[in-house]
């Protein structure tokens, strides 16, 4: 295994200490479950600070959402993502007094996490009240290679006496309140409570049925072969079943024991009392060593196919590798679930999916890792349903509406102005739909799933918006009251990011429906396609509305945006942001102040669409407004930067995107991961530094690197060839590792990359 | 006293039978307190289907409010008018059986309201277990003349046997889940709790206190005189003070026990602990009868200054007397307290204050009850500090905002874009203090708590607006981000209603503060006031934005209403509304239909504004998308139908308006009346048919009768003067009733009014 340092992540080598912090940046998962690095002793103490807990994507319940006012349509539940026993704790018994009982002091020597394999390996120093001190090693991972698996070892050592001590193992699930750290909800706490059944079996079982959303859930614990290491037994204690492994201790001699979690998948109460897949009689003839094995070839796999090697910032380096490393730990990959905001490391937006799964995660698994982003994709089309249930209860004819944050499909936003308002999550589904397509060139997913996606959202503008009659808008194609990316404006006319986006949306409908329709007809009738409704789509796409505002010659982030006074930044004291938690939504949307990227993040998405000084206009125009109260904001400005050739404010803004969560630069770290910002620090590279742009189905590179560094290494998947690309100061080299010669355009240059490597020298 | 029909509000005339609605029908008050005309013995009886209790103006419990999301800002209590002990609630006990412990049987036979003396008398048959039928007759009142007084006489005989019957009279306070009946609040249950304590002191005392809000209450009950009748015992019964009344009944002959109430103001808990002012010994001397006259004779003053006798249609005579008897009872008169949009006659709403009592209640008591009027717009001054800082929340730098509903004074809201958004308030209340300076020439009142009312709702639109620097408003002042009075568009820009009354508040600010200045500097001094400031309100007011639509030649709702589709009103199922409660709001707010008047209210205030064409053309446009969602629709619309010679919609608007309670045409009666629509048919009488109109200080009529009545007489209060008019087909005839000459205007006609009486015939 490698164990260089580039891939390792020291505790020592953090700028912070909160346990919470601590917790989510050590946090192991693998798409179907997250497990918080807490404290081994302290998951069931209600004193210790940290937030200890196992989450399981799509593991959710149901909580009441109260209204001051209710209207109809309001969703009366949030979905929240449960936090569970904490699989990493154990109790440990030294001359009788057990540590759940009494104080034991625990120190933390050392937290050491390998992005290469996935494992974390850590040193507690716990001390009994009788003054006996053991020295714990714990080694956890979660598995790549079996999901349903989480290993964990732990090895004891005595410092100073000689006897016995007892680790005691057991399911313990105590109810807890649930705490909030959503930005955008605040003071808020919801209650989730479990039912939870023990079964003994072989091994110990525990169910848990969630309580409104009846979710069932099987954890399964049993020991791992190790030899000549104490055997731990089964037994009952406070009625639970439990492993009790005895340590007869000497100083020096350290003795192990070692567990295979195996964590089912969430299921309706409806479909099955037991989960038999979680009961997998195979892992008796396993080690730790071989499950870990199995899971660091996958991370190998991960690595060769995602890791993006930057020369000359080893700090930075690896902060980027920290942030690959989460996205992949965060994205589901069994096409039920998506990719959480914070990841499965946290309690943060209760678990919810947003548009920023598609918009600024997805591109990461599109390029690299192809078969999980269709997974996540897959999530959207099992979801159809519920979103088209969502489109009719807002009294929309046709098509579907997606929800703004979800677990289960249904909207669980509740505020609508910065919720369901936010329609551009349908286009925002179209656009990741079609931009996977056109990387994988996977036309059996366009045909099955894909479609139905884009029609289906398509057809939610056409109801949604109408063609204009009044003078200002010259019988064009509107979209009144939705809200955009940017929070801190609300229920506008034609916002310019979902007037674009819907009219790609539309594009791509008329597109595909039209090319589908020519080689499969069956395809285009399941949808109930017709010419007529084809050729709306056409057409309400030409006729699209984009505000533009003649004076400033800017794009115009609504009908109205400019009108207003601008927020007065520079006099606001720092202690007032973000402002949404300072001030009363009418007073923000009183002003132009934008939270993020809005109107730019067109301009970020359609290249095409401006010249250079059109995008120095808008860039200059929507920064001075900007505050980036929102991590998704800093990577998009940064990216644009770098087009617009502003080397230092683009290496800023790429700086603090890529270092947010190993620096706790926002504060909240302990609430879970940044996930969409971690991505965000991926489009900064590929998107912004190598200049990555697909012209319909041509691959654009327009590099430039910055002064700071000294070369960047990556490789992408591109319509089934696998592409190396490395790109210094001198010049791009291009390998085509794999498949057909293709044709890529490297700044004005086309280059035809068979299987020899080419290196295209600068100024390209 | 009068006993004419025309006085009267029979049972057996009401076209319904509900409990809660004969409850609000016939509930007494005076402004202070309001009793539901409940059954009296099934007040503590849970299985009772009406709601029995007692309502105190400005005594109040704050209850949470809850978001799913939560922001600055948000009010995190409403208030909540308490429902107390029903003071008519008597336990009768016949054979040793009690009615609050067996099941009697309560046939009500009648139930009288005389109008114009304020009795209430009923007659119910009441049959115990024992097959013994005694017959009840109760005579209420809500005194009129002292606030705190509310009579209440029990008759009782019985009808088939001899022997002993026990009238208990205890005060008892059952903790209710108060039932929330706001149409804009739905399926909130909001809970308060009162600490009881009770006294015997001289007579049954019992102190109320709410628990958050910390008001306490007194009230008391004591027997009055009544020579050679049954003579109520004090005495303990579950350890609370009783009053137990021994009647020894033989058929045919009645025998009565009367009770005053003596109903305490709120005050806070931190003042005193006792209520003096409720423990009126000299009650001791009064009879049932002599506390009546006295109220009767107060409400005889009332009539004389506030009767409109309609001449021609009996039964709408009685509706606008019920309208009128009721607002009467509606308005606070202690400088403390308002106009709930329910009065006191039930727990809609909260028992909170809107724009409605300045906009639509206030005129009424301008004109008829200038005393009460000032009363309610001193209960504003006194709230000034709070809607200061409510200005400052909002992070307005100066002058103040207006909660929009409240009794307290702070923002009882918890849906700011149809709540906080609607700041039109602000300028409401100002026009209502203009209104009542004008007609009553009040100069003290205008320099003591007129001008600050006005100077600083007028500092608020400089602070809240600003002058456009976009092409589409020319350089002109703009208020963006309100709701204007139709709560089907919310959170626009130049809400036409709303500018057009900022710019008239801003005119005010600038007029009132010039003037004063000119005689009393302290005044304006006091106030901070600048020559400067004082212009940059006229150049506000000057320069206001007024949104047009040129093509439609209509005064546009909004800077973009017209902009949007036409909601299909006639396709929409009747079962579908009102709109708000089958609809989400961005559903709703996507297109253009009208709750109710909005810019025509504006048509209404202003008529100088505009000319007979451009009414007109205001008047059907609005008119084709309003679907009168708000009891505060149809008066408006009438008195514009009306002012364009559109006689039968003029006259079906008026007759929705005036009998919407009489008929529980809204079928929520139960909750409250509808207060401003009682207020709401006075307008239209008045402003509407009367065609009132005051120019700067003069007072003009243009009357047109529509065809159905014979004649209609009122009078009015002008300027010192008591002004009597007499309309009818023929002629209008004036009398000045007291006072110096006036100068008034009949159609185009001056008319100088001496003592002598004038007759104007038409054509005028």
């Amino acid at each position: 295994m490698d164990t260089t340092d580039e891939f390792q992540i020291h505790l020592q080598r953090l700028p912070f200490k909160k346990a919470t912090a601590i917790e989510t940046v050590y946090a192991l998962g693998n798409g179907h479950f997250g497990v918080r690095a807490s404290n081994p002793l302290q998951g069931d103490n209600p004193d210790y600070p940290g937030q200890p807990g196992l989450f399981i994507n799509g593991f959710y319940d149901l909580t009441a959402l109260h209204y001051g006012e209710d209207y109809p349509g309001y969703p009366q539940n949030s979905q929240t993502m449960c936090q569970l026993p904490d699989p990493r704790f154990i109790v440990l018994e030294i001359d009788g007094l057990r540590s759940d009982d009494e104080t034991f002091s625990v120190k933390q020597v050392d937290k050491n996490l390998n992005l290469k394999t996935g494992l974390l390996s850590e040193i507690y120093e716990i001390t009994s009240p009788t003054d006996k001190t053991v020295r714990l090693t714990m080694q956890t991972f979660a598995s790549q290679d079996d999901a349903r698996i989480y290993g964990v070892a732990y090895s004891l050592s005595a410092l100073n006496f000689s006897g016995n001590v007892k680790v005691i193992k057991q399911h313990r699930y105590t109810q807890q309140q649930i705490p909030q750290h959503d930005i955008d909800v605040r003071n808020v706490q919801r209650q989730s409570q479990l039912t939870c059944t023990y079964q003994e079996a072989d091994h110990p079982t525990m169910q848990m049925i969630t309580r409104k959303s009846q979710l069932a859930i099987t954890l399964q614990v049993q020991p791992l072969k190790n030899d000549d290491q104490p055997v731990p037994k089964l037994t009952t204690q406070d009625q639970l079943p439990t492993y009790v492994t005895d340590f007869d201790l000497v100083p020096g001699i350290a003795q192990e024991v070692d567990f295979v979690y195996s964590i089912g998948f969430p299921h309706p109460v409806v479909i099955a009392n037991a989960d038999p897949d979680t009961v997998d009689q195979t892992l008796a003839n396993e080690t730790f060593s071989t499950l870990l094995n199995k899971s660091a070839h996958q991370w190998a796999i991960f690595w060769d196919n995602s890791d993006v090697e930057l020369k000359g910032d080893a700090k930075l380096a690896k902060s980027i590798r920290f942030n690959l490393f989460h996205l992949n730990q965060a994205a589901g990959r069994d096409g039920m679930t998506s990719i959480p905001a914070k990841g499965l490391t946290g309690s943060g937006y209760e678990g919810h999916y947003f548009w920023n799964a598609e918009m600024f995660m997805l591109p990461f698994f599109i390029f690299t890792q192809p078969e999980t982003a269709k997974q996540v994709l897959s999530y959207r089309y099992s979801k159809l349903l519920q979103a088209q249930q969502r489109a009719r209860e807002m009294t929309v004819k046709k098509g579907v509406l997606f929800p703004w944050r979800t677990i289960n499909g249904t909207e669980a936003s509740a505020y609508y102005p910065t919720g369901t308002a936010q329609v551009h999550i349908n286009a925002d589904i179209a656009y990741a739909v079609d931009l996977y397509v056109r990387v994988t060139d996977d036309q059996d997913f366009l045909a099955t799933q894909g479609l139905p996606l884009i029609i289906e959202t398509a057809r939610f503008w056409l109801s949604y918006g109408h063609y204009a009659t009044d003078d200002a808008h010259h019988g064009r194609f509107v979209i009144n009251d939705v809200t955009g990316p940017d929070e801190y404006t609300a229920m506008v006319n034609n916002n310019y990011y979902t007037n674009r986006m819907a009219q790609h949306n539309l594009y791509l409908a008329a597109h595909y429906a039209r090319r589908l329709g020519q080689t499969d007809n069956n395809v285009i009738g399941k949808l109930g396609l017709t010419t007529t409704e084809i050729d709306a789509f056409q057409h309400a796409a030409d006729q699209m509305y984009l505000p533009f505002d003649p004076n400033r010659q800017i794009k115009k982030q609504d009908d109205t945006s400019t009108e207003k006074p601008v927020w007065p930044i520079a006099e606001t004291p720092r202690t007032q942001f973000p402002l949404l938690l300072h001030y009363h939504p009418m007073t923000i949307y009183h002003y132009q102040v934008n939270k993020q990227a809005d109107t730019v993040m067109s301009d970020f998405l359609f290249p095409e669409d401006q010249d250079q000084a059109q995008l120095k206009r808008d860039y200059d125009y929507y920064e001075a407004i900007t505050v980036h109260d929102s991590s998704l904001s800093r990577a998009i400005f940064g990216i644009l930067a770098h087009r617009l050739d502003e080397a230092d404010k683009s290496y800023q803004y790429f700086m603090d995107t890529a270092l947010t969560d190993l620096t706790d630069a926002q504060g909240n770290v302990g609430d879970g991961i940044h996930a969409a910002n971690m991505g965000g620090s991926w489009l900064s590279l590929i998107y912004g530094f190598a200049g990555l742009e697909i012209k319909d189905t041509t691959l654009h590179l327009h590099p430039k690197l910055p002064t700071e560094w000294l070369e960047m290494r990556f490789k992408l998947w591109f319509q089934h060839r696998h592409i190396g690309i490395t790109i210094n100061h001198q010049a791009v080299i291009l390998e085509n590792l794999k498949g057909k010669p293709i044709t890529i355009q490297i700044g004005d240059k086309q280059v035809t990359l068979g299987s020899e490597r080419v290196t295209v020298p600068f100024p390209i």
